[in-house]
């Protein structure tokens, strides 16, 4: 889809701002799994998803992975242009979780557009205030929820995803997820599984009990 | 202090946004213990201290605590005012941790000034980003947890060897004794000083609380 059919503010922008936009965006396209944006190290500019789906971690120094969230159709990723704000002290790495198709705007143009537009810099506000809600949340499933309702609110959110109820992960990639060891995962699925409220297969995880595995999640 | 001299972005307002801050600003004195913002059930306005220390953190559902941030003088409280951004959708509690002074700007002007000044927006985005990355690294150190402990491991075993609690290190030192970034150990060894464990002056670090780090480091 074209992107000024994508990003909502399209239309209060005036038409020198709409013009320097369009002469600097770039179309990109990534192959799932590949690795879009690397930390802090580097600044490609402002992404608006397309087509496809992203996936946005943060890593320890030992190699740890945690996902904080995800980016889907016409959702804006701020910190692949985490340069554009001095105060942005964290690095945060996306990966194309699907084939994905990606508007990318140079982080020195949206700067320079920002500074000057309230309408802009206030749509950059709620982008990131959504994102820092997102992170909230995790924090507190983090900091007070037992490890077995985190699995299970993770298994019914990847089964929203993919709009099913077989869902083609691998232990390792759910323990990625959550942050955690792969044995920890496999543990507590066995015992989902013991508890009739999945099926386990090689590669995949089918939800058999998604009323249970909601209350869990909830309670 | 008067708070055209607190707030940074004072001057860069024009004459009618300064008259209608100045109308509608409150200054209130808040004792050492007093809960100033209760999460999101309350809207109270912008927060800018002026003299004191106040102290943000979550609660749990059944009523844990963890502090999120600090705030000192100078320092802006974007979550007092969290009606002001729509996607914002945690809570918030604010405590007086000293006695205190705060200027008040009512939410409701706050976010009609925003609305139509790039210069209060673009602030207001890097404040946003500031306390985000305070968040960020806050739960990088739970998810990954084990420099806080190297640290305060590290500090013991100086002062075993100093025979006194104030040690003549420099962060430079102190990182290089923990194979990390002189920055890392400048930004826990703050976190410990808000929490009162060391105090900091130039070129020494002095154990305030050696029950504290011992129960830290060896948690």
């Amino acid at each position: 889809m074209e992107f000024r059919e994508l990003f909502p503010l399209w239309d209060r922008l005036s038409a020198d701002e709409q013009r320097q936009i369009s002469e600097s965006l770039v179309y990109r396209r990534f192959d799932k799994g590949t690795l879009i944006h690397d930390g802090s190290a580097d600044c490609s500019g402002l992404m608006m998803v397309a087509e496809g789906q992203l996936r946005a971690f943060i890593l320890s120094e030992d190699g740890r992975e945690i996902s904080i969230y995800r980016l889907f159709e016409r959702d804006v990723c701020l910190f692949s242009a985490s340069c554009v704000f001095r105060s942005i002290q964290f690095s945060v790495h996306v990966e194309a979780e699907k084939d994905s198709g990606v508007w990318m705007i140079p982080a020195e143009l949206y700067h320079r557009l920002m500074e000057r537009s309230a309408a802009l810099a206030n749509y950059t506000n709620e982008l990131m205030a959504s994102r820092f809600s997102e992170v909230m949340w995790l924090m507190e499933q983090i900091l007070w929820k037992s490890f077995d309702k985190r699995l299970a609110a993770c298994l019914l959110e990847e089964s929203a995803i993919a709009e099913g109820m077989r869902l083609t992960l691998t232990h390792e990639q759910i323990a990625r997820h959550l942050g955690t060891a792969r044995e920890v995962v496999t543990r507590m699925l066995r015992y989902f599984s013991d508890e009739g409220m999945v099926r386990l297969s090689r590669g995949s995880v089918e939800l058999a009990d998604e009323k249970r595995l909601r209350a869990l999640a909830e309670a």
